[in-house]
């Protein structure tokens, strides 16, 4: 297989009960009968096929696919997802190595493989181990690894385009606008890269993110990262839908994996530059939830906010979660049942010109603050074919949603996702042909 | 069953295979066949036996034990800790108030139910959710919270006698002294309560103390709080050594549940105040690990600082992990193979007098600090029938440890942990009668 062959579309999700990356190790070389073992550019990888469901702690997604994984994937447990920002006197062949360094370690880890050629404990005795070996005997445990550019990678603060590419800028790829409210920390903010870490094993997104930041070290730097310990979306109709922290259902009608169309319409960039056709657009909000102002709320002023009931999730229009929202619907004195500030109404595609996004946030806590209170909420994460997207629905939501009163957004970044990549090539290498 | 007659010791382990907290709401009024049902002061719990092996989701544990659970329970994934201070003009009638209103919902929410009579979605619609109802149709998941007091809620700062209890205070109900190379933040130590929750679902574990939290408004508050996002520690032989953010597995011969001997002898008050009997001692640190200068350690040097090998978790003087250290052995020039300064050496049994403590720590990440490092570690939880063992064994690692080289202690706190309660009375009563 030639580098720069791309894959066809292949199934995302593949099984290997209850190996191990040790039993990875071992079987890959023993070449055992019933796993699907695929050997592209420098690196194995297992794509095993079960006949049983893949169960959380076994899945294993191919690093090398048409599009990167991580993004229509049904929504892992557990994030951990870091923001860097490249190293002054990094070169642009400098950033080219470490891309090629990130895809090699990615591939492995996502397969379950300890990353080097010694891996955590093979090694010589007298140099670093090449992998830090927290994950050792962990399976794959589900993991995906998603790279993004942000804006500055492409032009700096002071206008310099350090790495031969502003002209390969989306025009798309900007600063988002400052929204009505928005309470951004620079420290929260922003980054030249992203690297977003998803599995169903909080110890095994951990060791992904850790590792790529330590094979940046010189190169690039984590200018702020955070956990999630529980997503928030489900993007399978296979799963169902989880509480955020304020109890609700929310995000019912994401896009599923199981919408291929609105997925290409809604998630994969169509009209944009040849080296981000078949990537998207990645939104992260850090969303602090205040939680305490929330929880002496009463019960009918919190559906009324959401415009779902707390228990089923079901719109207040009636019906059960999936009932699509009647915002027509009048009740008493004849107001809409659905209020006209309410977070389903005005977040609604068929409010926002038909826009959809596919969600993939986790719930966060961070401990406590100063007062007493959880540094808690939603860690916000969006794909869309343009960015452009989330802002109108951002600029929508920012100006009236009735939640507003109990969030505040903290921090707030975009990046450019390059499509997957192909055996022996590296992430985002269309950007730099 | 009077208020006050303590029950048996039961088996620690129930299982209630797939009930979520609805489920077991309808399972409770209809009385299902096949389900232990038991009936406890005003609150019910199911005590469920199952022929299969409990999965973590769906192990239940009952929160009325002759100890408190949470301690020689198999050790679960996941941990959010706080530490409270109780709120100026609390009296002790409201202390004991909120003891009373935490051991209810406590009981509650260990059995996988809603706390409160009307719990998250029933109550009336003009009253704040008495349950916040993000754990809403998630199973027990294994929860366990386990209170404590710490030595400032007998005598505060200014040698007041709040709660008329100063007179009964152990005298090993003390601060731990200042260890060399401490560097402790007042804001991630002490505390007048605490309270461990640990369950196999973060969601719950961060729901159980959100609640307490929130019952304690205008009582007590929160002064530090904390996530554990992987065990370290097993405590039950049914458990693997899981590894530390060093990669390392360490406590391997921790006080496991199967040996109730060992648990009696380390781990349970035996010497102190009759409303200690049963009971124990908790010590948090936070442990900071300098996870960038580790990674960059050779593995020779890694090993040695451990006493182990990475791979096996073999001590360094040969066999596998759970083979007894042979500190004399020497290997090349005479040198022990187990060095003098490994961490192995100076926390092993045989090197403190025969002292044993039961490990319950975890992982934690929190995200990155200004350097780009990340904010990582151990959060050490260890329970005993003594805080001077904990201090003994701490001053050897402290003044020899090679691992001092890579850690830094940042948090510290010491609680006394009642007995278990019975049904009807509430989390230290004794203390208080």
């Amino acid at each position: 297989m030639s580098a720069e062959t791309p894959l066809p579309p292949t199934p995302d999700k593949h099984s290997a009960a209850g190996l191990s990356r040790r039993g990875l190790l071992g079987l890959a070389g023993a070449g055992v009968a019933g796993l699907g073992l695929g050997v592209g550019g420098d690196r194995a990888y297992i794509a095993a096929a079960s006949a049983a469901a893949p169960s959380p702690a076994t899945a294993v997604y191919p690093f090398y696919q048409e599009h990167q994984a991580g993004i229509v994937t049904p929504a892992q447990d557990r994030l951990h997802f870091a923001a860097f920002d490249v190293s002054a006197g990094t070169t642009r062949a400098g950033l080219i190595e470490l891309l090629r360094d990130w895809t090699v370690a990615a591939a492995a880890m996502a397969a379950g493989r300890d990353i080097g050629d010694f891996g955590a404990v093979s090694g010589p005795y007298d140099a670093p181990p090449e992998d830090t070996g927290e994950a050792l005997g962990l399976p794959a445990s589900g993991l995906t690894i998603t790279f993004g550019f942000g804006p500055s990678l492409f032009e700096n603060a002071d206008g310099v385009d350090r790495f031969g590419i502003r002209a390969r800028r989306p025009e798309e790829l900007t600063e988002l606008p400052h929204f009505p409210g928005d309470m951004l920390e620079p420290a929260r903010s922003g980054g030249d890269l992203c690297i977003q870490a998803c599995a169903d094993d909080p110890q095994v997104a951990v060791h992904a993110i850790r590792n790529l930041s330590r094979i940046a070290f010189g190169r690039a730097v984590i200018r702020w990262s955070q956990l999630g310990f529980g997503r928030t979306s489900s993007t399978s109709t296979s799963q169902a839908t989880p509480r955020n922290l304020f109890g609700f259902k929310d995000g019912t009608s994401n896009i599923k994996a199981e919408e291929p169309d609105a997925a290409d319409g809604h998630v994969w960039v169509r009209d944009g530059p040849a080296w981000l056709a078949g990537g998207s657009y990645l939104v992260a909000r850090r969303i602090r939830m205040t939680i305490e102002t929330w929880d002496r709320t009463i019960l009918r002023e919190q559906e009324a906010v959401f415009g779902r009931n707390k228990g089923e999730g079901a719109p207040l229009s009636g019906g059960t979660e999936f009932t699509t929202p009647d915002f027509a619907l009048t009740g008493r004195a004849d107001l809409p049942l659905i209020g006209a500030a309410a977070h389903v109404r005005l977040a609604h595609p068929s409010r926002n010109e038909g826009i959809r996004m596919l969600r993939r946030g986790y719930n966060f806590v961070d401990g406590t603050d100063a007062l007493g209170r959880l540094d808690a909420g939603l860690f916000f994460i969006s794909f869309q074919s343009n960015p452009e997207h989330y802002t109108a629905v951002q600029l929508n939501l920012a100006r009236h949603d009735a939640l507003n009163e109990y969030i505040r957004h903290v921090g707030s970044a975009l990046f450019a996702v390059p499509p997957g990549t192909a055996h022996g090539s590296y992430v985002g290498s269309a950007l730099f042909a």
